[in-house]
């Protein structure tokens, strides 16, 4: 605290006078409907907003912490995000790496993601790894709190997670940057609620059947269609509660101790994401009410902004986000071996196996000599092998063209007319996106020169298959069909195959999508939402989506969002407990 | 305005009665030291903040237009980053234009605004060109503003301006990304001031000369030294002054109509590069003191954030800049023609020739695989033809060897050595950046595949010459000295020639670098500052690098920054002309 909270405390003695005061959007209690009734519409100590991952671990820890709560949902249902998600959680260190012995040590944990969310800065023989006290502080945080949130969950019976393990693989999950030296713990950082059965593991919706349901059984309030539409603050710059809107009709809720968001980014509100976003945002699995309210709520409470342009990314098949941008999936690992992308020069410029959040952001890279994005739509191109030996594996149909987003033809140049005239309908809603003249012939080198990566086994150019996490994901989510008629994939690069030099070719048309973004107001180790000072906003938390997530751009592995989500709801919930109730005014 | 601020305007009689209030670092009239006092230390109908070109311009237009006007600049000097830079405008359907007969089109330049600035969404066939009515409105007021501003400033004594013309080629200037098909006046929208002299065209410090001189001339208080530090808001949620720090003591303005902000970016500001750049922003031209503020005071008064990872971009010596991040200049033109610029694989990733705003994004590119950014650092790698023939054009020195920052060696292996024992000693400020392991055999490769594409005149990876932009200003800056010894470029291209196969060979490192920033708070198509329901903030203006450029990431032609700053300069004292004086409270 500065002089100047100091000044305002002092000031603080003739708050409540009842005069009415400036409002930025955010509500002062003088102007707000609580104070002109003289009494809140519901009250508690803390008011949560939003029914995710982060929001209900929120809500649950407060509770057990001895306060009382008021949870807020806009939707006609809860579980946000996370209740559509794969519910599995990023946990270091969590209790099934130590049942195995491995020791996931803090330091090195640390190290690790500092590596990966600022590689631009990292030095390990540097004060704070070369990344700053205050995001090396959040990273210890999230260390210091996931797995002793998640134990603490089980212990109050609001949650039952095991290992989650990969699938047909049956081994721990690989991180999704597995092979730098700092990841010292590669693999089985992952967990997964598990199902009704207390034996397997499911997805979202258990999680979420788990968190919402301990809500229930511990009779804190969820109140469904409530959409928070303002912070209220008093006298003293303390938020003290929220405006809601519900059926039109305004509602006060009164937050004795604090407020904490734990809603949704901005994935689906077209506006933000033509603002913030360089390409589109096409389409998101993020549910439809996650319109990034809190940006505009925080914001109007004089919140700095963090990392405003981020997303968690995907690719996603793009006529049909065009149809409906809410999505049930994304391209999560684009299958095959005889499978490349290519841009609108008929070029590879990415790993097409790399994670999906790293992999996407190859769609905004810019090309300076045309001022263009020549990766905006990327064009996922394989022949009958892929077609028919990896059918059904998301997003290649069961039957090879039984997709209506599935292009084909029996030569390059076939379908590179094909996708010419697919790319100028749909033209008004990306910007005329085409091929470039020399489409059809780079092509041809770019398969030619994969073709021969494939032989070798070596892509020298994306490394596509060099590292774990490209093999151990590509045999989870597209094995080869064990009866396929075309030869097993013998190369020592099991991810990659020559592409046929006969047709029929396919293509389908790739564009930019996320799970969510994930920009917003800053937090501090905390989890209390920072002023443009970079002081705490008194009694304002978020945790998850809606605010700028402390890992950055990055995504340590599978389960991060939600194992942030939930670490950053349970920082905010133990934190929140601490402040002062304010009594009424 | 929504029926929130009709509300507000109904509660606004009880406004005034003396009781503190909130406040979230804008500070409201009740905490002020003007209201404790009973006074305001200063008066006027408009207060501007900072006195670069867009500021000036906004005081000496509110002046003309019958506003009194008080200038508050925190520096100890006037003219901000302005007087520092080569003082070009860019200014479309400009005077000179006309004289020769040239129609620059208003449909035809808000066409090539909208493709420059919004490639991934512009489609002359829709609607709003598919960028958007809001963001349309901003070009087409811009069109609109930039060359009557210009007028209105000769025709009040102000300012004298006349083409700016290429230099040595004398034409007028080719833009920055000419050779689209919708730029159809791709020369000639740039001005310069003229000298004292009357007739020969100046720089940044003569158009400073014109324009600080006319505050003068016209008695416009200009005060020094005061340091603005948040804006006042009375009851109703209106600006009606500034609270600024004068040798520690606090100052209070007084505005009357309103407050335009013309301050700076945030380049010299470290923590928040390092918050919102993903690779450091090492120097920039702009002044010391642009440390954003506006981001700070905005952001507390409840604006709508911009493009905050944004930039006026250039490649930078590296090793002068972390010696002194206040750049005298930035690599804008990297000379020479037997030349080229590697990664840390030693590989090409650009068209050397390109403008220095969009060349410099390269440095932010992202690989996926190796989560990292390979070209966070470049190397601008030629042979002593290079060094020689093209001595003493900016970063080259006189003498081959003659600065410290320049690596030489006779070999591709010992420059690659003692490339890498630099950059381990500047390792500690650079996240330990290194060579690859296989940059030699790379390089030489480059070298190899480049000077193949240098004898058939056509660049085929990067289209280096291909365009007037990249001849024109490489004849300009980087014209081979007419004595020397070496052959002339008589190949096709003339801004590639073959790499020497025998050394010496010469290096130097280039980081990313910035004129200054260009995020911050929204502004509408009058200049007013938009909250984050995008309502205007009712008092508040803004123009010039500090707040969120109307252009977005694009930078037209030369003179792109200051052209805009007096367009919205003039802009906001217009609209600010028109609100309706607030009242003593």
């Amino acid at each position: 605290m500065g002089d100047e909270n100091k000044n305002l405390t002092r000031r603080q003695v003739i708050v409540g006078a009842g005069a009415a005061t400036m409002s930025l959007g955010a509500v002062t209690l003088g102007a707000s409907k609580a104070e002109a009734a003289g009494k809140w519409d519901h009250e508690s100590d803390i008011v949560v907003v939003g029914s995710g991952a982060g929001a209900s671990t929120a809500a649950l820890i407060a509770h057990d912490n001895g306060d009382s709560v008021t949870v807020l949902e806009k939707a006609p249902i809860p579980g946000g995000t996370s209740a559509k998600s794969a519910g599995v959680l990023w946990v270091p260190n969590n209790f099934a790496l130590r049942s195995r012995g491995i020791e996931d040590k803090k330091e090195d944990c640390v190290r690790f993601m500092a590596r990966y969310s600022y590689p631009e800065k990292f030095n390990a023989a540097q004060p704070h790894l070369g990344i700053g006290q205050k995001a090396l502080s959040m990273l210890e945080a999230f260390y210091d709190n996931a797995s002793p949130t998640i134990e603490r969950l089980q212990k109050m019976g609001a949650l039952e997670v095991a290992e989650w393990r990969m699938f047909a693989l049956d081994r721990p999950a690989t991180d999704y940057l597995d092979h730098v030296l700092e990841n010292k713990v590669p693999a089985g950082r992952t967990l997964g609620p598990l199902k009704a059965d207390g034996k397997t593991v499911g997805a979202g919706v258990d999680l979420m059947i788990h968190l919402n349901g301990a809500l229930k059984k511990k009779a804190i309030p969820l109140l469904l269609g409530h959409r928070v539409t303002k912070v209220v603050i008093n006298g003293t710059g303390r938020v003290v509660g929220v405006e809601a809107e519900v059926g039109g009709k305004t509602v006060t809720v009164r937050a004795r101790k604090a407020v904490i968001f734990g809603t949704g980014g901005y994935a689906h509100n077209p506006e933000l994401v033509a603002l913030y976003q360089r390409v589109p945002i096409y389409g998101a699995c993020a549910h439809p009410w996650s319109t990034g309210d809190f940006i505009n709520i925080g914001g109007a409470a004089g919140a700095r902004m963090g990392y405003l342009a981020g997303a968690w990314r995907t690719q996603i098949i793009l006529e049909e986000a065009l149809q409906n941008p809410n999505l049930a999936a994304g391209v999560f690992f684009p299958p095959g071996d005889s499978m490349l992308q290519v841009n609108r020069y008929g070029r590879r410029v990415v790993d097409e196996k790399r994670n999906y959040n790293d992999r996407t952001e190859v769609h905004a890279q810019f090309n300076p000599t045309e001022a263009e994005y020549p990766n905006h739509l990327m064009f996922m191109v394989y022949d009958q092998r892929t077609a028919e030996g990896f059918a059904g594996a998301y997003p290649l149909p069961e039957k090879a063209t039984g997709a209506p987003y599935v292009i084909s033809a029996d030569t390059i140049e076939g379908l590179a007319t094909k996708l010419g005239e697919r790319l100028k309908e749909i033209g008004p809603k990306t910007g005329g996106f085409s091929l470039a003249g020399d489409f059809v012939a780079n092509l041809k080198a770019t398969i030619a020169r994969y073709n021969g990566f494939a032989k070798t086994g070596k892509d020298e150019d994306f490394c596509r298959g060099k590292h774990a996490y490209d093999t151990e994901w590509h045999a989870v989510f597209s094995p080869m069909h064990p009866g396929s008629k075309f030869p097993k994939n013998a190369a020592p690069n099991p991810t990659m195959y020559p592409v046929a030099s006969k047709g029929p070719y396919y293509a389908i048309i790739l564009g930019s999508g996320a799970l969510d973004t994930n920009g917003g107001p800053m937090i501090d180790a905390k989890g209390r939402v920072l002023n443009t000072k970079d002081q705490p906003i008194q009694g304002l938390y978020g945790a998850g989506n809606c605010i700028a997530s402390p890992s950055r751009y990055a995504y340590w592995g599978a389960g991060h969002t939600l194992g942030n989500a939930i670490a950053w709801g349970a920082i905010a919930a133990n934190a929140a407990h601490g402040e002062a109730p304010v009594e009424a005014e």
